[in-house]
């Protein structure tokens, strides 16, 4: 049994190896902090793009929607004057509508996301990580946005002063990611962007008492390769909350929560630094450029929390 | 200044025709008795199909939805397991969508109809009858049902024995709709379904006083050809509703309502009849297979209203 917590693209991608790995014995718990209304229509960018990953049909360019998607809707509602700003493909928009339209039936997005992915041929458990809504904002010198604006409509062209996580504090794990967590074998840290996909799901109290107090081993992969980010705006985030956009920076964001970090090789000068905060280090190849690279990523990381143990 | 009204594919063709006669003189009069929420969404079919065969950009072939339309959403709904009993295009979504939006926000009907129809290049106003909402209801052995139920899921495979436009009796024409009659020289019926879709207009008090009282010329179009409707159950409502499929019919139907009927050279011989019934009978073509053909009978259907002239 492994639980393992993700955000989105570097996420999912980690989730599809640790899914070759464990099937139906792997749990992910997915961010829902980015989730967000647009046309009325309940929009969860994590969870889609997990599923989408899992099941195998993900955009392999874009790195987030579906696979030959199509963009009829979008372009007529550009020629219709409706908001463009985000992009819903023709099938994407499927899952938005069928997920809308059940939430209002009163099903919870737990058995939502389970509905639509198990149609997707998804035998991991996706679990949104809460059916509480939790919204991730985001503090800059002009005031306070909404996730999407920033990261979308703003293309995140706008410096962060810090991040909130609104609806985090009466937030309750749901039954199945308590039942994931209690039951797993191995803790496993997506390299995700861990100040807006990881820091929502550790920000509900329930989740993180429970990682904190597990005996299991829990490991985390950096999202950080040699000072970057492979995707997305880690890095420059990390740089503008004052950090030094490093792996060392992502281990002691964790610590306390982790004992073991899997850094990349060009990072392999951090490993003293990372063992001194009490932590076990595995040096790897990190990047994931296609679903045999997730799978030995996933297969590496899980002989390494293996090595380490329950405390 | 002419005022029609129609429903769907028939009229639309005729008001097509209207349109390139009259141009931004042309008030339509639209059917909203087919409207219903599907997904979470206000979906208004006559109203699409007369904005979109105005804008002239309706599918040929279907007769509904629009031209070139890709059917993605559709596709991946089915593989979802949702309702897909009722197809909804990748572009036709878009108004969907933006529809919903803007009357949850409060816009009107008439004007989220006029933006729509504007950005589609419309110049004729597109006035749904009413912006309080009337649905159809048809009355079955099995029971009553909402108007699509038996329209596109049971694919009107249930014999009728009524109609019921629920909300008519509460609902006023807008002021647009009511400008549009006081306004008009020449009033025309077009050749759509006597019984869902001119019924539900003439349903409403406010517009069947004025229609009643007008001093204009009043033309109906006959949708029966020979017995027989172009297109849609008109016929088979008229035989299980206990009439005669009949031009005639449609005349007696509109009696005290029009001043003259278009009827196809097929039915010359329920000329007679008609013209007893105290109206002038223009018999012509009145099947539309181009926008050749819609122009011309629109011509002939103006020309026709003028020779009778006002009272």
């Amino acid at each position: 049994m492994i639980v393992a917590l993700a955000g989105g693209v570097g996420g999912a991608k980690l989730a599809r190896g640790l899914a070759a790995i464990a099937g139906a014995d792997l749990s992910v718990i997915v961010n829902t902090g980015d989730d967000f209304d647009h046309f009325d229509l309940r929009i969860c960018p994590d969870l889609d793009t997990v599923t989408y990953t899992l099941a195998g049909k993900a955009n392999p360019v874009m790195g987030w929607g579906l696979e030959g998607e199509s963009w009829n809707f979008m372009a007529q509602m550009k020629a219709l004057g409706g908001e463009d700003w985000f992009q819903l493909g023709d099938r994407d928009l499927a899952i938005h509508v069928l997920r809308s339209q059940l939430l209002r039936q009163g099903e919870s997005l737990t058995r939502v996301t389970r509905k639509i992915a198990t149609r997707l041929g998804v035998k991991a458990a996706v679990l949104p990580m809460s059916d509480a809504p939790v919204r991730t904002r985001v503090q800059t010198a002009s005031g306070l946005l909404d996730f999407q604006d920033y990261f979308v409509r703003l293309k995140c062209d706008v410096p962060i002063t810090g991040l909130r996580f609104d609806g985090a504090a009466q937030a309750d794990p749901t039954q199945p990611v308590v039942h994931a967590l209690d039951k797993a074998q191995i803790a496993i840290f997506c390299p995700s962007n861990p100040f807006v996909s990881i820091d929502p799901i550790l920000a509900i109290a329930g989740i993180h008492s429970r990682l904190k107090a597990m005996r299991i081993a829990r490991v985390a992969v950096s999202p950080i390769i040699g000072g970057k980010a492979v995707k997305g705006p880690a890095a420059k985030m990390m740089a503008e909350l004052g950090y030094q956009v490093s792996s060392l920076t992502v281990a002691q964001k964790y610590r306390g929560l982790i004992d073991g970090m899997v850094i990349d090789m060009a990072d392999a000068d951090l490993a003293g630094d990372i063992r001194a905060l009490g932590m076990a280090v595995k040096t790897t190849r990190t990047l994931m450029l296609s679903p045999e690279d997730s799978a030995a990523l996933a297969a590496e990381t899980v002989a390494f929390a293996r090595e380490i143990g329950g405390r």
